[in-house]
Protein backbone atom coordinates (compact mmCIF):
# COMPACT_ATOMS: atom_id res chain seq x y z
CA UNK A 1 0.00 0.00 0.00
CA UNK A 2 1.87 3.17 -1.06
CA UNK A 3 -1.55 5.50 -0.29
CA UNK A 4 -4.75 5.77 1.99
CA UNK A 5 -7.89 7.79 1.20
CA UNK A 6 -10.37 7.87 4.21
CA UNK A 7 -13.76 9.52 3.59
CA UNK A 8 -14.33 11.79 6.99
CA UNK A 9 -17.49 10.59 7.89
CA UNK A 10 -16.07 7.19 8.03
CA UNK A 11 -13.10 8.12 9.78
CA UNK A 12 -14.27 6.39 13.05
CA UNK A 13 -15.31 2.81 11.59
CA UNK A 14 -11.92 2.78 9.83
CA UNK A 15 -9.85 3.65 13.01
CA UNK A 16 -8.04 0.60 13.51
CA UNK A 17 -7.45 0.34 10.01
CA UNK A 18 -5.67 3.88 9.64
CA UNK A 19 -3.58 3.22 12.90
CA UNK A 20 -2.42 0.04 11.00
CA UNK A 21 -1.70 1.73 7.54
CA UNK A 22 0.29 3.72 10.31
CA UNK A 23 2.30 1.70 11.33
CA UNK A 24 3.52 0.49 8.14
CA UNK A 25 4.42 4.03 7.45
CA UNK A 26 1.25 5.46 4.94
CA UNK A 27 -0.37 8.10 6.98
CA UNK A 28 -4.33 8.28 5.86
CA UNK A 29 -5.21 11.17 4.29
CA UNK A 30 -9.10 12.38 4.38
CA UNK A 31 -10.89 12.84 0.63
CA UNK A 32 -14.46 14.22 0.98
CA UNK A 33 -17.30 11.31 -0.51
CA UNK A 34 -18.08 12.59 -3.95
CA UNK A 35 -14.17 12.78 -4.70
CA UNK A 36 -13.30 9.55 -2.87
CA UNK A 37 -16.42 8.36 -4.73
CA UNK A 38 -14.69 9.07 -8.19
CA UNK A 39 -11.18 7.04 -7.38
CA UNK A 40 -14.08 3.78 -7.09
CA UNK A 41 -16.50 1.94 -9.19
CA UNK A 42 -19.15 0.57 -6.48
CA UNK A 43 -22.59 2.18 -6.57
CA UNK A 44 -21.92 3.03 -2.43
CA UNK A 45 -18.20 2.71 -1.86
CA UNK A 46 -17.48 1.91 1.48
CA UNK A 47 -15.36 5.07 2.32
CA UNK A 48 -12.21 3.98 2.26
CA UNK A 49 -10.11 3.59 -1.00
CA UNK A 50 -5.66 2.19 -0.96
CA UNK A 51 -3.71 2.80 -3.40
CA UNK A 52 -1.21 -0.49 -3.59
CA UNK A 53 1.63 -1.60 -6.00
CA UNK A 54 0.73 -4.23 -8.30
CA UNK A 55 1.05 -7.73 -6.82
CA UNK A 56 2.27 -9.91 -9.38
CA UNK A 57 5.66 -11.76 -9.73
CA UNK A 58 7.30 -13.95 -12.13
CA UNK A 59 6.14 -17.61 -13.24
CA UNK A 60 9.28 -18.70 -11.19
CA UNK A 61 8.20 -17.52 -7.63
CA UNK A 62 4.59 -19.16 -8.46
CA UNK A 63 5.86 -22.27 -9.97
CA UNK A 64 8.75 -23.67 -8.04
CA UNK A 65 9.96 -26.84 -6.14
CA UNK A 66 8.81 -26.97 -2.23
CA UNK A 67 4.93 -26.06 -3.76
CA UNK A 68 2.52 -28.19 -2.62
CA UNK A 69 -0.72 -26.87 -4.46
CA UNK A 70 -0.98 -24.32 -7.01
CA UNK A 71 -3.58 -22.97 -9.13
CA UNK A 72 -3.79 -22.23 -12.83
CA UNK A 73 -6.35 -19.72 -14.92
CA UNK A 74 -6.39 -20.52 -18.27
CA UNK A 75 -8.00 -17.77 -20.30
CA UNK A 76 -10.79 -17.22 -17.21
CA UNK A 77 -12.42 -14.19 -18.29
CA UNK A 78 -14.97 -13.61 -15.69
CA UNK A 79 -13.53 -11.14 -13.17
CA UNK A 80 -15.63 -11.97 -10.12
CA UNK A 81 -14.59 -16.01 -11.03
CA UNK A 82 -11.14 -14.97 -11.10
CA UNK A 83 -10.70 -12.85 -7.98
CA UNK A 84 -13.04 -16.24 -5.95
CA UNK A 85 -10.35 -18.44 -7.49
CA UNK A 86 -7.74 -16.57 -6.11
CA UNK A 87 -9.54 -16.39 -2.59
CA UNK A 88 -10.65 -20.24 -2.73
CA UNK A 89 -7.15 -20.74 -3.10
CA UNK A 90 -5.86 -19.10 -0.59
CA UNK A 91 -8.30 -20.22 2.25
CA UNK A 92 -7.17 -23.55 1.07
CA UNK A 93 -3.30 -22.76 1.47
CA UNK A 94 -2.42 -22.76 -2.22
CA UNK A 95 1.37 -21.80 -2.62
CA UNK A 96 0.59 -19.74 -5.60
CA UNK A 97 -2.18 -18.47 -8.33
CA UNK A 98 -1.10 -18.20 -12.22
CA UNK A 99 -3.44 -16.19 -14.43
CA UNK A 100 -2.53 -17.72 -18.14
CA UNK A 101 -2.58 -15.62 -21.64
CA UNK A 102 -5.67 -14.56 -22.35
CA UNK A 103 -7.28 -14.35 -18.48
CA UNK A 104 -8.87 -11.43 -16.83
CA UNK A 105 -6.69 -8.52 -15.08
CA UNK A 106 -5.80 -9.57 -12.28
CA UNK A 107 -6.11 -5.39 -11.51
CA UNK A 108 -10.19 -5.79 -12.50
CA UNK A 109 -12.08 -3.77 -9.54
CA UNK A 110 -14.38 -6.87 -9.41
CA UNK A 111 -11.03 -9.38 -9.17
CA UNK A 112 -9.71 -7.33 -6.32
CA UNK A 113 -13.36 -7.26 -4.55
CA UNK A 114 -14.06 -10.97 -5.01
CA UNK A 115 -10.30 -12.15 -3.73
CA UNK A 116 -11.46 -10.24 -0.06
CA UNK A 117 -7.87 -9.33 0.44
CA UNK A 118 -6.50 -12.96 -0.67
CA UNK A 119 -4.79 -10.76 -3.82
CA UNK A 120 -2.18 -9.90 -1.36
CA UNK A 121 -1.91 -13.35 0.74
CA UNK A 122 -0.06 -15.49 -1.89
CA UNK A 123 2.23 -15.04 -4.66
CA UNK A 124 0.40 -14.54 -8.23
CA UNK A 125 1.73 -14.24 -11.82
CA UNK A 126 0.68 -13.16 -14.99
CA UNK A 127 0.25 -13.30 -18.47
CA UNK A 128 1.26 -17.02 -18.43
CA UNK A 129 2.11 -19.08 -21.33
CA UNK A 130 0.37 -22.33 -20.51
CA UNK A 131 2.93 -24.71 -21.82
CA UNK A 132 5.37 -22.95 -19.76
CA UNK A 133 3.48 -23.12 -16.72
CA UNK A 134 3.05 -26.87 -17.35
CA UNK A 135 6.59 -27.38 -17.96
CA UNK A 136 7.26 -25.44 -14.77
CA UNK A 137 5.62 -27.57 -12.56
CA UNK A 138 6.74 -31.02 -13.98
CA UNK A 139 10.36 -29.32 -13.34
CA UNK A 140 9.17 -28.17 -9.87
CA UNK A 141 8.11 -31.97 -9.38
CA UNK A 142 4.32 -31.38 -9.31
CA UNK A 143 1.72 -33.42 -11.17
CA UNK A 144 -0.30 -31.54 -13.56
CA UNK A 145 -4.72 -31.95 -13.20
CA UNK A 146 -6.76 -30.36 -15.33
CA UNK A 147 -10.84 -30.10 -13.84
CA UNK A 148 -13.14 -30.52 -17.11
CA UNK A 149 -16.61 -32.03 -17.47
CA UNK A 150 -14.42 -34.53 -20.07
CA UNK A 151 -12.66 -35.64 -17.75
CA UNK A 152 -11.77 -39.51 -17.51
CA UNK A 153 -11.47 -40.22 -13.66
CA UNK A 154 -13.75 -38.49 -10.99
CA UNK A 155 -12.71 -36.46 -8.39
CA UNK A 156 -13.98 -38.59 -5.47
CA UNK A 157 -12.38 -41.79 -7.01
CA UNK A 158 -8.75 -39.72 -7.40
CA UNK A 159 -9.08 -38.96 -3.94
CA UNK A 160 -9.80 -42.42 -2.44
CA UNK A 161 -7.10 -43.86 -4.41
CA UNK A 162 -4.55 -41.52 -2.97
CA UNK A 163 -4.27 -39.51 -6.06
CA UNK A 164 -3.97 -36.20 -4.66
CA UNK A 165 -1.46 -36.58 -1.94
CA UNK A 166 1.33 -34.97 -4.28
CA UNK A 167 2.34 -31.81 -5.19
CA UNK A 168 -0.69 -30.42 -7.47
CA UNK A 169 -1.05 -28.19 -10.20
CA UNK A 170 -4.53 -27.62 -11.04
CA UNK A 171 -5.88 -26.18 -14.19
CA UNK A 172 -9.33 -24.68 -14.30
CA UNK A 173 -10.48 -23.17 -17.95
CA UNK A 174 -12.73 -20.49 -19.33
CA UNK A 175 -16.46 -20.40 -17.66
CA UNK A 176 -18.45 -20.55 -21.09
CA UNK A 177 -16.11 -22.71 -23.42
CA UNK A 178 -14.15 -24.69 -20.77
CA UNK A 179 -10.61 -25.95 -21.29
CA UNK A 180 -9.71 -26.38 -25.36
CA UNK A 181 -8.30 -30.26 -25.76
CA UNK A 182 -5.12 -28.97 -26.35
CA UNK A 183 -4.62 -27.39 -23.24
CA UNK A 184 -6.39 -30.12 -21.73
CA UNK A 185 -3.33 -32.62 -23.28
CA UNK A 186 -1.34 -30.45 -21.09
CA UNK A 187 -2.24 -32.29 -18.53
CA UNK A 188 -1.25 -35.94 -16.91
CA UNK A 189 -5.21 -36.03 -15.97
CA UNK A 190 -8.27 -34.98 -16.71
CA UNK A 191 -10.67 -35.01 -13.79
CA UNK A 192 -14.20 -34.14 -13.62
CA UNK A 193 -16.29 -33.39 -10.70
CA UNK A 194 -18.96 -36.09 -10.27
CA UNK A 195 -22.78 -34.46 -10.51
CA UNK A 196 -25.35 -36.35 -9.36
CA UNK A 197 -28.55 -34.24 -10.59
CA UNK A 198 -29.96 -32.40 -13.54
CA UNK A 199 -26.88 -29.94 -14.04
CA UNK A 200 -25.03 -30.01 -16.67
CA UNK A 201 -21.70 -28.40 -14.65
CA UNK A 202 -20.78 -26.39 -12.07
CA UNK A 203 -20.00 -22.54 -12.17
CA UNK A 204 -16.32 -22.27 -12.51
CA UNK A 205 -15.61 -20.99 -8.60
CA UNK A 206 -17.19 -23.36 -7.15
CA UNK A 207 -15.78 -26.33 -9.65
CA UNK A 208 -12.56 -24.53 -8.16
CA UNK A 209 -13.01 -24.75 -4.74
CA UNK A 210 -14.58 -28.40 -4.72
CA UNK A 211 -11.15 -29.43 -6.20
CA UNK A 212 -8.82 -27.35 -4.14
CA UNK A 213 -10.76 -28.80 -0.80
CA UNK A 214 -10.78 -31.98 -1.77
CA UNK A 215 -7.14 -31.79 -2.76
CA UNK A 216 -5.95 -30.01 0.23
CA UNK A 217 -7.80 -32.20 2.83
CA UNK A 218 -6.18 -35.07 1.59
CA UNK A 219 -2.44 -33.56 1.71
CA UNK A 220 -3.29 -32.39 5.10
CA UNK A 221 -4.85 -35.46 6.14
CA UNK A 222 -2.95 -38.07 3.74
CA UNK B 1 -43.03 -21.93 -20.16
CA UNK B 2 -46.27 -20.51 -20.83
CA UNK B 3 -44.19 -17.80 -23.58
CA UNK B 4 -41.43 -17.83 -25.86
CA UNK B 5 -40.33 -14.76 -27.57
CA UNK B 6 -37.25 -14.97 -30.50
CA UNK B 7 -35.63 -12.19 -31.82
CA UNK B 8 -35.62 -12.72 -35.51
CA UNK B 9 -31.68 -12.36 -36.23
CA UNK B 10 -31.36 -15.18 -33.31
CA UNK B 11 -33.83 -17.81 -34.81
CA UNK B 12 -31.37 -20.03 -36.82
CA UNK B 13 -29.18 -20.45 -33.22
CA UNK B 14 -32.13 -21.16 -31.40
CA UNK B 15 -34.17 -23.66 -34.22
CA UNK B 16 -33.54 -26.21 -31.74
CA UNK B 17 -34.56 -24.47 -28.51
CA UNK B 18 -37.52 -23.30 -30.84
CA UNK B 19 -38.69 -26.92 -31.77
CA UNK B 20 -38.37 -27.84 -28.18
CA UNK B 21 -40.86 -25.35 -27.10
CA UNK B 22 -43.16 -26.26 -30.30
CA UNK B 23 -43.25 -29.62 -29.00
CA UNK B 24 -43.91 -28.58 -25.54
CA UNK B 25 -47.45 -26.85 -26.59
CA UNK B 26 -45.64 -22.96 -26.98
CA UNK B 27 -45.15 -21.81 -29.79
CA UNK B 28 -42.52 -19.19 -30.01
CA UNK B 29 -43.21 -15.38 -31.27
CA UNK B 30 -40.79 -13.12 -33.02
CA UNK B 31 -39.87 -9.96 -31.28
CA UNK B 32 -37.66 -7.67 -32.44
CA UNK B 33 -34.06 -6.74 -30.52
CA UNK B 34 -35.11 -3.75 -28.95
CA UNK B 35 -38.52 -4.35 -27.93
CA UNK B 36 -37.14 -7.73 -26.83
CA UNK B 37 -34.14 -5.99 -25.05
CA UNK B 38 -37.12 -4.18 -22.97
CA UNK B 39 -37.69 -7.58 -21.22
CA UNK B 40 -34.50 -8.05 -19.99
CA UNK B 41 -31.90 -6.43 -17.98
CA UNK B 42 -28.71 -8.02 -19.22
CA UNK B 43 -26.75 -5.10 -21.58
CA UNK B 44 -26.10 -7.72 -23.95
CA UNK B 45 -29.96 -10.09 -24.52
CA UNK B 46 -29.12 -13.44 -25.80
CA UNK B 47 -32.02 -13.12 -28.20
CA UNK B 48 -34.81 -14.66 -26.39
CA UNK B 49 -36.98 -14.46 -23.41
CA UNK B 50 -39.39 -17.18 -21.67
CA UNK B 51 -42.22 -16.15 -19.94
CA UNK B 52 -42.59 -19.27 -17.02
CA UNK B 53 -44.90 -19.84 -13.82
CA UNK B 54 -43.47 -19.44 -10.74
CA UNK B 55 -41.85 -22.53 -9.47
CA UNK B 56 -41.81 -22.75 -6.06
CA UNK B 57 -43.76 -24.72 -4.29
CA UNK B 58 -45.10 -25.59 -0.42
CA UNK B 59 -42.63 -26.84 2.08
CA UNK B 60 -44.11 -29.67 2.22
CA UNK B 61 -43.16 -31.13 -0.89
CA UNK B 62 -39.67 -29.80 -0.54
CA UNK B 63 -38.82 -31.32 3.19
CA UNK B 64 -40.55 -34.49 2.91
CA UNK B 65 -39.58 -37.90 4.34
CA UNK B 66 -37.18 -39.80 1.93
CA UNK B 67 -35.12 -36.64 1.10
CA UNK B 68 -31.46 -37.75 1.56
CA UNK B 69 -30.06 -34.18 0.68
CA UNK B 70 -31.48 -30.84 1.39
CA UNK B 71 -30.65 -27.19 1.31
CA UNK B 72 -32.40 -23.97 2.93
CA UNK B 73 -30.36 -20.27 2.29
CA UNK B 74 -31.13 -18.67 5.39
CA UNK B 75 -31.31 -15.02 5.00
CA UNK B 76 -29.15 -14.82 1.60
CA UNK B 77 -29.72 -11.77 0.20
CA UNK B 78 -26.99 -11.65 -2.76
CA UNK B 79 -29.06 -13.34 -5.67
CA UNK B 80 -26.24 -14.28 -7.60
CA UNK B 81 -25.58 -16.50 -4.64
CA UNK B 82 -28.65 -17.83 -4.32
CA UNK B 83 -28.80 -19.03 -7.60
CA UNK B 84 -25.25 -20.61 -7.50
CA UNK B 85 -26.22 -22.60 -4.52
CA UNK B 86 -29.68 -23.91 -6.16
CA UNK B 87 -27.24 -24.85 -9.22
CA UNK B 88 -24.50 -26.67 -6.85
CA UNK B 89 -27.68 -28.26 -5.28
CA UNK B 90 -29.46 -29.60 -8.27
CA UNK B 91 -25.34 -30.49 -9.04
CA UNK B 92 -24.79 -32.53 -6.03
CA UNK B 93 -27.87 -34.25 -6.38
CA UNK B 94 -30.17 -32.39 -4.07
CA UNK B 95 -34.14 -33.06 -3.03
CA UNK B 96 -35.09 -29.88 -2.79
CA UNK B 97 -34.11 -25.79 -1.71
CA UNK B 98 -36.00 -24.08 0.77
CA UNK B 99 -35.04 -20.11 0.83
CA UNK B 100 -35.87 -18.99 4.45
CA UNK B 101 -38.15 -15.83 5.36
CA UNK B 102 -35.80 -12.83 4.39
CA UNK B 103 -33.82 -14.02 1.68
CA UNK B 104 -33.48 -12.74 -2.04
CA UNK B 105 -36.40 -13.48 -4.41
CA UNK B 106 -36.56 -16.38 -6.60
CA UNK B 107 -37.14 -14.69 -9.41
CA UNK B 108 -34.54 -11.97 -9.08
CA UNK B 109 -33.20 -11.76 -12.58
CA UNK B 110 -29.48 -12.42 -11.47
CA UNK B 111 -30.87 -15.45 -9.28
CA UNK B 112 -32.46 -17.22 -12.49
CA UNK B 113 -29.46 -16.65 -14.71
CA UNK B 114 -27.31 -17.90 -12.08
CA UNK B 115 -28.90 -21.15 -11.34
CA UNK B 116 -28.19 -21.62 -15.15
CA UNK B 117 -31.72 -23.81 -15.44
CA UNK B 118 -31.24 -25.71 -11.91
CA UNK B 119 -34.33 -23.24 -10.74
CA UNK B 120 -36.56 -25.86 -13.09
CA UNK B 121 -34.68 -28.99 -12.01
CA UNK B 122 -35.41 -29.35 -8.56
CA UNK B 123 -38.23 -28.46 -5.85
CA UNK B 124 -37.77 -25.16 -3.84
CA UNK B 125 -39.64 -23.32 -1.78
CA UNK B 126 -39.46 -19.38 -0.31
CA UNK B 127 -40.44 -17.94 2.55
CA UNK B 128 -39.98 -20.63 4.90
CA UNK B 129 -39.95 -20.04 8.78
CA UNK B 130 -36.35 -21.17 9.92
CA UNK B 131 -37.52 -23.01 13.07
CA UNK B 132 -40.36 -24.79 10.81
CA UNK B 133 -38.17 -25.73 8.35
CA UNK B 134 -35.73 -27.25 10.60
CA UNK B 135 -39.19 -29.20 12.38
CA UNK B 136 -39.66 -30.45 9.27
CA UNK B 137 -36.57 -31.25 8.87
CA UNK B 138 -36.29 -33.79 12.04
CA UNK B 139 -39.86 -35.13 11.36
CA UNK B 140 -39.06 -35.94 8.42
CA UNK B 141 -35.68 -38.13 9.81
CA UNK B 142 -32.77 -35.58 8.27
CA UNK B 143 -30.16 -34.39 10.16
CA UNK B 144 -29.95 -30.59 10.62
CA UNK B 145 -26.25 -29.24 9.98
CA UNK B 146 -25.02 -25.64 9.78
CA UNK B 147 -22.18 -24.85 8.07
CA UNK B 148 -20.35 -21.66 9.83
CA UNK B 149 -16.76 -20.86 10.46
CA UNK B 150 -17.87 -21.05 14.32
CA UNK B 151 -18.29 -24.53 14.14
CA UNK B 152 -17.04 -27.01 16.49
CA UNK B 153 -16.11 -29.87 13.94
CA UNK B 154 -14.64 -29.85 10.56
CA UNK B 155 -16.33 -30.76 7.48
CA UNK B 156 -13.60 -33.23 6.56
CA UNK B 157 -13.33 -35.03 9.85
CA UNK B 158 -17.56 -35.15 9.89
CA UNK B 159 -16.93 -37.07 6.74
CA UNK B 160 -14.05 -38.83 7.41
CA UNK B 161 -15.88 -40.62 10.33
CA UNK B 162 -19.26 -40.92 8.50
CA UNK B 163 -21.33 -38.40 9.69
CA UNK B 164 -22.75 -37.07 6.17
CA UNK B 165 -23.63 -40.72 5.08
CA UNK B 166 -27.14 -40.10 7.00
CA UNK B 167 -30.00 -37.91 5.04
CA UNK B 168 -28.72 -34.16 5.73
CA UNK B 169 -30.37 -30.51 5.28
CA UNK B 170 -27.73 -28.03 5.04
CA UNK B 171 -28.06 -24.44 6.61
CA UNK B 172 -26.25 -21.78 4.73
CA UNK B 173 -25.83 -18.09 6.03
CA UNK B 174 -25.95 -14.50 4.80
CA UNK B 175 -23.04 -13.95 3.14
CA UNK B 176 -22.12 -10.87 5.15
CA UNK B 177 -22.86 -11.77 8.78
CA UNK B 178 -22.76 -15.31 8.67
CA UNK B 179 -26.14 -16.96 10.77
CA UNK B 180 -26.91 -15.74 14.19
CA UNK B 181 -26.63 -17.77 17.39
CA UNK B 182 -30.15 -18.39 17.60
CA UNK B 183 -30.16 -19.75 14.19
CA UNK B 184 -27.04 -22.00 14.51
CA UNK B 185 -28.84 -23.56 17.95
CA UNK B 186 -31.58 -24.99 15.56
CA UNK B 187 -29.40 -27.08 13.68
CA UNK B 188 -27.99 -30.76 15.38
CA UNK B 189 -23.98 -29.63 14.83
CA UNK B 190 -22.38 -26.62 13.20
CA UNK B 191 -19.33 -27.51 10.84
CA UNK B 192 -17.04 -25.74 9.47
CA UNK B 193 -14.61 -25.82 6.44
CA UNK B 194 -10.90 -26.07 7.29
CA UNK B 195 -9.03 -23.32 5.42
CA UNK B 196 -5.70 -23.86 5.39
CA UNK B 197 -4.27 -20.49 4.38
CA UNK B 198 -4.50 -16.82 5.28
CA UNK B 199 -7.96 -16.28 4.23
CA UNK B 200 -10.63 -15.44 6.81
CA UNK B 201 -13.93 -17.41 5.12
CA UNK B 202 -15.12 -18.57 2.19
CA UNK B 203 -17.76 -16.63 -0.25
CA UNK B 204 -20.74 -18.47 0.70
CA UNK B 205 -21.81 -20.42 -3.15
CA UNK B 206 -17.97 -21.47 -2.79
CA UNK B 207 -18.92 -23.23 0.95
CA UNK B 208 -22.19 -24.44 -0.50
CA UNK B 209 -20.26 -26.35 -3.15
CA UNK B 210 -17.83 -28.22 -0.83
CA UNK B 211 -20.15 -28.81 1.73
CA UNK B 212 -22.48 -30.52 -0.64
CA UNK B 213 -19.69 -32.19 -2.67
CA UNK B 214 -18.27 -33.60 0.57
CA UNK B 215 -22.21 -35.31 1.27
CA UNK B 216 -23.47 -35.88 -1.96
CA UNK B 217 -19.83 -38.14 -2.03
CA UNK B 218 -19.83 -39.47 1.56
CA UNK B 219 -23.56 -40.75 0.54
CA UNK B 220 -23.16 -42.47 -3.01
CA UNK B 221 -20.13 -43.62 -1.79
CA UNK B 222 -20.78 -44.42 1.82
Amino acid sequence: MTDLYVDPSAQDRLASLVDEAFDLGVVARELGGRDLASLTDTVSPQGVVAVCRRVDVGLDEVVRPGARLLVCCVQVRDPGNAGTVVRCADAFGADGVVLSTGSVELTNPKTVRASVGSLFHLPLTVGADLAAVVAAAHAAGLQVLAADGSGDVELSELSRTGGLVAPTLWLFGNEAWGMPPEDRALADRVVRVPLYGAAESLNLATAAAVCLYTTATAQHDG
